[in-house]
């Protein structure tokens, strides 16, 4: 596990997994507007096989704004990914970029920046839904 | 100017820009796989004004493939994203997250683990992008 991301390990295989956390962003405001199938892009560029994963762009539109006002290089961060990713036929690991971490590289701003209170927002919200995914 | 991204100011309309990052990101081998209008986006969702602006996820596959074999993790800080905003009439700011900076956060990797030479590869290229687009 690493410090930039936040983690859920699902006992469930990829592409219900990928599903359900597709629910769960919905479900907590965030809506997918990119998405890259990882594996076929680079099977297609590079002829090599990778696991199955996929890079989820997550975005909250009122706290992109927020955020976007604080500190307009924000946008080079943004959306939110959250990456799901095939460990074996039945586990599957889901890692979102931590707000937190994002905070960390515009740490310029004081500790009382209106930045830090929109990621805690954000990070309260794919917590609460990594949470679930993995309790359900 | 912010730490975590590297910067060109352009003394070009906005849409114009769009489009010479476009053939600069092509010329360094950089692919767009992601394109987000944040201005639309944020239009449509919100009803708010904000600057014209779009998000281009940059992807040299070779450097991703690599990135990821150092660090699966790395995913949930791809692609790339160079960030296009209009300034005024005739300047536009171009943003990309700083590959740099990107290590800050996965730098538990030690100093001389093989994704700092992915992140520098991708830096260069991304840097010389930049500085091409402010000479044209």
């Amino acid at each position: 596990m690493t410090t930039y991301t936040l983690t859920a390990r699902v006992g469930r295989p990829y592409a219900e997994t990928v599903e359900a956390v597709r629910e769960q962003l919905a479900g907590a405001g965030f809506g997918v507007i990119t998405e890259i199938d990882l594996r076929a892009t680079l099977k297609q560029k590079l002829g090599v096989d990778v696991a199955p994963q996929v890079i989820l762009g997550a975005c909250r539109p009122e706290l992109a704004h927020q955020a976007l006002q604080a500190d307009p290089s924000i946008a080079a961060l943004l959306p939110c990914n959250v990456v799901v990713r095939a460990l074996d036929e039945g586990t599957t690991l889901v890692e979102a970029f931590d707000p937190r971490a994002m905070m960390s590289l515009a740490g310029a701003a004081g500790a009382d920046h209106p930045i830090h209170a929109v990621a805690a927002d954000a990070r309260a919200r794919l917590a609460a839904a990594l949470t679930a995914l993995e309790n359900s």
